[in-house]
């Protein structure tokens, strides 16, 4: 069953998920951030299949989140690294993961943990505003009627008027 | 096809994902965190099936991100509402949409935007250290090996010894 296509959602949630929201996809994403780079380093570390890891790398240099690059002329040999698009993603990819440590975990405490280089102290990556670098809540969002607001499919009835927002 | 089981997997990313991974299911959670919470203003919003609809709130009830409540006895109708788990994805899709309203647009601005209460001003969510406050790149994180480190499916390789990071 081919799943939905999101890419013309008339949301950039949606569209973002259509990038990245199978599940494979941002585990690839991450892998790459920890420095694998090769086919097999995938397939390994995640033990996805061949077929499958195939379909989910020619989608995402299709989609411009990652490059390939050959490393070998002789027999030929690529290695991925993430474009600036797919660097981008990096960070909330860590935010998301530091969710499923506190709300997910087994009990035996993260997998992994983070650093920033920043400062040096390890870090919880976490949602802010930029101006007031205060954490985002649920909260302590309003939600405002972009420029690009219409009533399609992916934002039929907000659009209409952002139920908890304050549209200009 | 039953997806992947990614829920016993050894990565807080993937059991985040085994949860919100699907990709309508972050959708309906932006969608209660605008406001709307009965199944019929989330069919309407996104166009999705009745069928489907039903499998995905069963399921982020099931997962404690969602919970049923009653608002009508006769005919028993139900809303929904986001629990703590569910709230605190919040901030990080957000920062999802942000990065599909810069990398995934269609040129024609965002649908959507955010206001931080806090201090009143529009905002990008960002990732931030909590303890510095800078904002975090792809290049300044060092990945650490957890507490819960092991070589299973979904780390196998970089439980080893994080290829980029710097273990401890």
């Amino acid at each position: 069953m081919r799943r939905t296509d999101f890419s013309q959602f008339h949301c950039s949630l949606g569209r973002a998920l259509d990038i990245i929201g199978d599940l494979w996809t941002p585990l690839i994403i991450r892998d790459l951030a920890l420095g694998l780079d090769q086919f097999d380093q995938f397939a390994q570390d995640l033990g996805i299949s061949r077929n499958l890891l195939t379909i989910r790398l020619r989608a995402l240099v299709k989609n411009g989140v990652l490059e390939r690059i050959p490393y070998n002329e002789r027999p030929l040999r690529w290695r991925y690294q993430l474009t600036s698009k797919g660097r981008a993603l990096i960070p909330i990819l860590t935010a998301l993961t530091a969710w499923g440590d506190e709300w997910a975990g087994d009990g035996k405490g993260p997998p992994m943990k983070f650093r920033h280089c920043g400062c040096g102290e390890e870090m919880v990556p976490t949602v802010c505003c930029p101006k007031c670098k205060v954490q985002v809540e649920a909260d302590s969002i309003e939600y405002l009627k972009g420029p690009g607001a219409r009533a399609a499919r992916g934002t039929m009835i907000i659009a209409q008027g952002v139920p908890k927002g304050q549209p200009d």
